[in-house]
């Protein structure tokens, strides 16, 4: 295999060539949210994500209980991309030996919590020593209609699910010293950093009627998983900002609200398109779920913000920064 | 979740109590080389092994091309020890911003060559920066008739394939810095801890007509996993010293040859029991397959070995230290 040069994009590419087999069963292969294969005339759609520490947590900042909770939510929320429900999980926890009984009880306590919540069970996996902690979840689900990042037209309306940004803010809140218990507004962003929650009943009832024309995930921020979602669909993109749904909690807050909310990363909503055929049927969703029309999607490569004064600018993409998929550090 | 004390033994006991989960599909859980499920009428194993610097490897002794194969090996040689075959990997690969282009090129390459000697195709995963390289491989085989560790008996003979005790003198080969290419009996030794073969065509051939009992993967060493294997059939065993297989170039080169092989571990050769109704069916096996019968299952729960004397000596448990499944430095 070769690579151009190494950046994770680059990368990503040259495994794509390379490992671009074609097999009878094998629906969609690397390059989405999850990988999906059929069997048995049923669909599953396979995930896996790494937590490692000092990168994409810190021990000091990340209590076990939500770290637990959170390495299987983050997966969760690949298959909810994919318009699927989480079934089956397998964990690789690695860890310093010097590290406290109780560390490890609560890290379990929250994997079972949210592995009870969202009705996955724990069928295997792999524990080991190492010198940081290191989280390997794989989740695999099942998925009736699948929703790609690949179907999306100009013309189709952009939406995203909940508010953005909050994940964000609630991280820099954590560094600050602050701590869950004190403040209800806090709390919610503490949590949405702490606690994520996957979107999988949106997901679900978006791919029941295949509402969406394509899907994706917000883990690196809305900014990147739209330059995704446009490279995949072939199309450019344009969001309005003032559109863009942010919480009272965090706009009282945080002075860089639309910031966080563009370039975050780490919410775990959804972000989809809708054919104007659907779209009232989307609109319809609004009655159980919070789903924001925040742009449509153009012709072209490139992706535009209009910002509050009317005025169209670029927005650049700055996901892909040399390995540190979420590097907040 | 409570754990007694801060064991692997222990976790993983407290692991299986705790995710214990009843599910339809779910044919088998936690502790056995692979979860299977059931999908349309297909079986499914699924496994997941973790490979971490410095603790399963070491970046100066491990060429990147022959960790990218073993990385998937060791996953494929537990799917064998279900009697099943390989068909999709998930790779999770974590690695330093400073390691070089070749590197990565290379275990690629390795990762790649095994995929396509075993007809496995990799469909999705993760790559993250970390300070050390980790690697965590998922496989989801086809499993026709799965084989656990459960079903031995008193009276079963017990078999392994291959020789034994092979890569643990390659490992300490490399410690002393012989390289590959320079005498052929040497490179034996150092392919076998480098670039190990899962027992894939023998597990499915035991499995095709339940001809096995009971079978495992040794990859922590022949004491540790028959311990394995006897805990879960609620058995027993006897091994006959003289019998255990060991390669010329093993026995030629080192004193320990008989030590190696009980306790090396890394083998990734199958070990498995047959009820005497069978036996006649394994023993044509060995027209395809270097088998060797090496003892046989007691009642009881421990474990005996008849040395060259004649004399009967209790194989104590030498698995489960404190969390370095392979630890060897």
């Amino acid at each position: 295999m070769r690579i151009r040069k190494l950046t994770e994009k680059n990368l990503i590419q040259a495994i794509r060539e390379n490992f671009s087999q074609k097999m009878e069963d094998l629906l969609l292969g690397i390059g989405d949210d999850a990988a999906v294969i059929e069997a048995g005339g049923k669909k599953f759609a396979i995930t896996k994500d790494l937590l490692i520490e000092d990168y994409h947590f810190r021990a000091s900042l990340n209590p076990p209980y939500f770290l637990g909770r959170k390495s299987l939510s983050v997966n969760l929320s690949d298959i909810a991309a994919m318009g699927g429900r989480g079934k089956y999980a397998l964990l690789g926890l690695s860890f310093p030996a010097s590290i406290s009984k109780q560390w490890v009880e609560d890290f379990f306590s929250g994997f079972e919590s949210a592995a009870k919540e969202y009705g996955v069970a724990l069928i295997g996996g792999d524990i080991s020593e190492a010198k940081k902690i290191m989280i390997s979840v794989s989740v695999l689900g099942e998925v009736k209609n699948i929703i790609t990042r690949r179907g999306a037209q100009p013309g189709d309306e952009i939406f995203v699910s909940g508010t953005l940004g909050n994940a964000k803010a609630g991280m820099i809140l954590l560094e600050k010293k602050h701590k869950l218990g004190r403040e209800e507004s806090v709390d919610f962003l503490l949590m949405a950093f702490l606690d994520p929650v996957p979107q999988l009943g949106l997901g679900e009832a978006l791919a029941q009627e295949s509402l969406a024309s394509a899907m994706i995930d917000i883990s690196d921020g809305l900014s990147v998983d739209l330059h995704h979602l446009c490279e995949e669909s072939g199309c450019g993109a344009e969001l309005e900002l003032r559109k863009i749904p942010i919480s009272e909690q965090l706009f009282v807050s945080h002075k860089k609200a639309h910031d966080f909310a563009l370039h975050g990363g780490e919410d775990y909503q959804l972000l989809f398109t809708v054919s104007p055929q659907k779209l009232k049927s989307v609109l319809e969703l609004r009655e159980r779920f919070v789903v924001t029309s925040i742009g449509r999607m153009i012709p072209g490569k490139r992706i535009y913000i209009i910002d509050k004064k009317g005025k169209r600018k670029l927005v650049k993409e700055m996901g892909y920064q040399h390995f540190s998929k979420l590097r907040k550090t």
